[in-house]
């Protein structure tokens, strides 16, 4: 038997439902590409309900949305032969998103036994789960071996290129890079598996699966409205973080001015890092504090009361030595270097047992974004790689960056001015 | 530098651990081992406000109790050397599994900035979110390459046997088996994942993890009092499940009477069934539905219109052939013996991206509880494998079964029936 049907090109799916979808929401033409939606302050941009967070909007949402509970992130390669390929994945991809976040399912044919149903309909029954989904470009998108693959290198923003070998990198490339990324950020895992499944399924035949990373407990907060969440080395983690609020500081550390095509988006750094648990876990509380150089219940900083109390760099202890050690995480991420702020919107991850040691393969899925990570994570990253006193007990196991677009307007695309 | 301390010996954890709580909670000598607690109704286990479910009980929660969102399931080898290790390691591990799904930490020790804490931390500022910990050993522990390891041999259930070899088995052998299994379940993810490192601390040097595995979304309902969830194939999971409610169904199809030590356990078959996604979201509707004997979108039988219909097996279509087709999964599953009823308690899963294929590596984490797998699950599964049209979706690469003893009273612990 072969109830396999022939391939569903993603054009007619497109168009097919683009055009009833239009139909019913009466929106035909009311929308030119680039017209922009939202863009007011973030919180505006979620629903009443709190269910759905606005897709369009002068940024992606993800970036400074708050930050949901689960990640479901996947990084594809392209086999698209030509740019005009990849503008209409992209096309279709916004579209797909857009109804996802929404709470709609994918397409409108789900009800015809004679073809396979748009959507894969196992988060039919979930509610929105306040998904966001966020777009980006890898280097290789622009430039890979040297060559020009879809006629894109000059136009390659200078802020993106490859993230250089780290001090204790120990990368592993079948799950580092990419051409395009998903980062799909729901409090409903499968929410996030149901965009990410369905955005692969519309890629077929242009684009496939590199890697993908669960994360399930965010470890920042990105908003004053959000309470600390712990880490798993059971540290509040996201204490000093940017708040998306303050738009100032956004402004100047996350969105970008230039090149124009990029004009309210960011740069996106992933890198996963296993932590080394079981080490960690019999390591005595005094070490695990002066490592992070913090309390590990209260947040605070050593020798404080509070998690938001200031951290005195220069305080010392009775025994004339610094309260915040000289190596440890909180002094060197902070003795950065001004410009080196980044937003961190990481997740935790586990992804069952490493069998080489028997050990849990479980860490931090570290997302940051920044206008330039050259300037940004690359510097601090270098220093915290060379004398955190953390190294110990972790370990980057995987590297990727992605210059995210500005948002899209309805009718238009994410990504539209690079393809324009 | 060295902050690592000497290895946390099992025992004088526990006992200084036991000894505070004894005192905090005004328990000291009041229960015996053995005494029962809870043991009522399922619903009346779970807390008022919804947030814990008795750990202690007649039964071992997470069975009967109605299914959480999330599984982290964990299968451990024991290398302790003798049936008092053994023992020793469920006390501990039955001690810590209560307090952990009563929302407290592991241990009092948390403060103390010369010692490693007590508990990991990542739970500390989550909701208890329902955790329940289930225990089970497999048949390893009773004879393994046929040594009787630990004396236990004679006691072995004869219902406790290895899964046979079944028609389409493509079983990973990493990933199936176990001396003895943990089924961590919680709303919270970080919460059953915290559950489990948990128990693997406490264990080491006794038992290491050989495998684990995730599932973040529940594929069954379990009670009443839940909507049916869909799997990843789109379709409504459970509909015609056991119901948790029905003490008359329970006694008959899962909880056992005997050998003594087990009186109110059950045995768990666990089988990771990868679903061929890429090939499935490419079958057109009406093939999909022929394949499982329901409706995609309403759970309903074929050609019925509510998901709690009856199924008529008998009726016909315009066509004169059976509206359920003959090989269609529901229908082979409900023509079973009567004896063959199982309650199912699975979970959705996706472990990233298969390196062979591209795709992602997502399906069905089978787990069902039975008085007897030999005359319950084997011969359903046989006739499954042979003949559902379902085979050609899906694949089962793993298998594990477990006797899930009764659950502890407090001051006892589970499994103390085999051990005394
Ligand atoms: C597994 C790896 C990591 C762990 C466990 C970790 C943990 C923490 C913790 C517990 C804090 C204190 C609370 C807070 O302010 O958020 C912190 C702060 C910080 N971390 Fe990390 N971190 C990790 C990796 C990184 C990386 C890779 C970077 C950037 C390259 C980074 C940059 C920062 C920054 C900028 C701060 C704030 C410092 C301040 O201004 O006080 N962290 N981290
Ligand atoms: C990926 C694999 C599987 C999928 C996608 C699947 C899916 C389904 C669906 C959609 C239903 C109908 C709704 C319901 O009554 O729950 C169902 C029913 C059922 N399934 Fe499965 N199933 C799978 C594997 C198994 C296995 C391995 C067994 C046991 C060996 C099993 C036993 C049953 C039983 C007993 C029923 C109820 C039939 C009835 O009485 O109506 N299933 N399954």
């Amino acid at each position: 038997m072969s109830g396999h049907s022939k391939d569903q090109g993603g054009d007619s799916f497109l168009s097919k439902r683009r055009f009833t979808r239009r139909q019913v929401l009466g929106l035909a033409g009311t929308f030119g590409a680039g017209a922009f939606f939202g863009g007011g302050s973030v919180l505006a941009s979620e629903s009443a309900g709190g269910q759905t967070v606005e897709f369009y909007g002068r940024h992606q949402a993800g970036i400074a949305t708050p930050q949901q509970d689960r990640l479901h992130f996947a990084a594809f390669d392209l086999t698209a032969s030509s740019a005009g390929e990849v503008r209409d994945l992209m096309r279709e991809w916004t579209e797909a998103a857009a109804w996802m976040c929404a709470g709609e399912s994918v397409g409108e044919e789900n009800e015809n036994a004679f073809i396979p149903p748009d959507d894969t309909g196992e988060a039919q029954d979930l509610t929105p789960g306040r998904l966001t989904v966020t777009f980006g470009f890898g280097p290789t998108l622009f430039e890979s071996d040297g060559e020009d693959r879809f006629g894109l290198a000059a136009r390659r923003p200078s802020a993106l290129r490859e993230i250089p070998d780290l001090p204790g990198d120990a990368l592993d490339p079948d799950r580092s890079g990419g051409d395009i990324c998903v980062q799909a950020c729901a409090d409903d895992p499968q929410v996030a598996f149901h965009a990410v499944r369905n955005l692969a399924r519309i890629g077929r035949g242009r684009a496939v699966l590199r890697w993908s990373q669960l994360g399930f407990g965010r470890t920042s907060s990105t908003s004053d409205a959000q309470a600390t969440p712990r880490n798993l080395m059971g540290f509040k983690d996201g204490t000093n973080n940017l708040r998306a609020e303050d738009e100032d500081l956004m402004k100047r550390y996350v969105w970008v001015e230039d090149p124009g095509w990029m004009r309210g988006g960011t740069y996106l750094v992933a890198r996963r890092i296993r932590m080394l648990i079981e080490v960690w876990d019999r390591t005595v509380l005094g070490e695990q504090e002066q490592t992070i150089g913090r309390h590990r219940n209260s947040g605070a900083p050593l020798g404080k009361k509070d998690e938001f109390d200031d951290i005195d760099l220069e305080a010392r202890g009775p025994d004339g030595l610094p309260l915040t050690p000289m190596d440890s995480h909180v002094r060197l991420a902070r003795e950065r270097l001004e410009d080196e702020r980044i937003l961190r919107r990481g997740y935790s991850f586990t992804d069952g047992i490493d069998p080489r040691t028997a050990q849990l393969d479980a860490g931090l899925f570290f997302i940051c974004f920044q206008r330039d990570p050259q300037r940004q994570f690359v510097p601090l990253q270098r220093r915290l790689g060379q004398n955190d006193r953390l190294n110990e007990y972790i370990q980057h196991t995987s590297s990727a960056v992605f210059a995210c677009p500005p948002g899209a307007g309805r009718g238009g695309y994410v990504g539209e001015g690079l393809f324009a």
